[in-house]
């Protein structure tokens, strides 16, 4: 046994998980008192269900309510001796059709699923007259059109390393807000007109709502409210009342943490 | 006023519409009765409140119950004097969030919805080890490996004009069997990896269930059930036995009609 596991109480393995959700079912990740559904909750009622104790599970990303996950990284303690595949079956089976697990493996106790090297987040923005009634859970409708010259300069200004303060929710408690974003690119999709864009945004850590005040401080340049060139001086302002709106929810999936 | 138009009991306008939906709170395309929820019948129902009379809506196809439309044309008749514009943002207002009138103009008395030279549908394919939370509305999710080469191999085989009775319902009741599929397209798609296909079809008309049945019989051949080489003589035999299962309707989305 690894120094530091405490069977019976903590569990003598820890298991790793990749897992998928459509969040327009959840109040988001963190377990929540009063029967308020997450899929930290749900999660652990299905692995309690399967191994008979309730653990504490570990989420890489605090996912807000609403937002969705194709490759969230979630950890737990279990001193059951089923197999990882079993546990990845059993636990989908419990858990679907809004949460799948998509992976399931044994890790040593050094692995940390909050410890990541970066993540990698999709927002999903439609940018057309009208509302496209299949993707309403997971993209944001924009009707107005957007400048996507503008906002591809405005990307570029705000990938790096740089105090994101004006980027963040005014509940964030983090003491640190400078963080560093290595990817924002506009990718347009869309059949028959691409008439879809794809915000990819990586980075190493993220504030709170950042991806989400990014995408809206980005669709308000595409838009004309905000000029690209100003961004410099809101990074610089370090007030969040000079970004954009934070952008709804359901737009924004986290694709990938990287460790 | 154009001859063949009777104010008053038919109308004197023709209007077009183009109309989106999911499928997946629906029985269907036609009305039924019995408070069944069906497009026609809520397309019928919006305009009867914007217009004060409930019309005849025609539509170009009568998609199954949970299939997807993103370019259905409908046309009805109306005595109204609400410009197209006004029409369209009403009826969508009306109908939303499952269905979106996406366009809306006025069309003469000759224009019938129903009379196009062809249609394009896409049919959505995951196959993956497990599930995707996020499609599971407009994808079938097939957990077997498939075989790409040997399905395009099939479908190439299926282009063209023939007796397509092995590929209709038994409740089909056209008189005329054959029918000219112009294009049946795999198209691969999906992230990280393309393990989601598009199956493009296109052909100038379609027996009922027909889409379903060629995906289902590709995704047989996808899985080894059924040979390409074995395609030639399921449409010869004329026996729908022979070919493949119905694929759900959930895959399936009415791209657009051409006229």
């Amino acid at each position: 046994m690894e120094p530091g596991s405490l069977p019976g109480v903590l569990g003598a393995r820890k298991i790793e998980l990749v897992v998928a959700y459509d969040g327009g079912g959840f109040h988001g990740w963190q377990e929540q008192p009063g029967g308020i559904r997450t899929v930290q909750g749900v999660l652990q009622d299905a692995i309690a269900k399967l191994t008979g104790v309730r653990p504490a599970a570990r989420g890489a990303s605090r996912t807000d309510a609403g937002v969705h996950a194709l490759g969230q990284v979630v950890t737990f303690r279990t001193d059951a001796t089923i197999p990882p595949e079993g546990l990845r079956r059993g636990l989908s089976a419990l858990l679907r059709p809004d949460v799948v697990v998509m992976a399931c493996r044994e890790v040593s106790d050094a692995f940390d699923a909050r410890r990541s090297k970066g993540k990698h987040y999709r927002y999903r923005v439609l940018a057309a007259p009208s509302p496209n009634p299949l993707r309403r859970r997971d993209t944001w409708w924009v009707a107005a059109p957007l400048d996507r010259a503008a906002m591809g300069q405005a990307a570029a200004l705000l990938v790096g390393t740089h105090d994101f303060s004006a980027f963040r929710s005014s509940s964030c408690s983090q003491k640190n807000p400078v963080r560093t974003v290595t990817r924002l690119d506009l990718v347009p999709t869309g059949f028959p007109i691409h008439d879809e864009i794809h915000f990819e945004v990586e980075g190493t850590a993220f504030l709170m709502n950042m991806v989400r005040i990014l995408v809206g401080t980005l669709v308000d340049v595409g838009r004309g409210k905000i000029r690209a060139a100003d961004i410099p001086a809101i990074l610089a302002g370090r007030d969040r009342h000079r970004a954009g709106k934070t952008a709804p929810p359901e737009g924004l999936t986290l694709m990938r943490v990287f460790y």
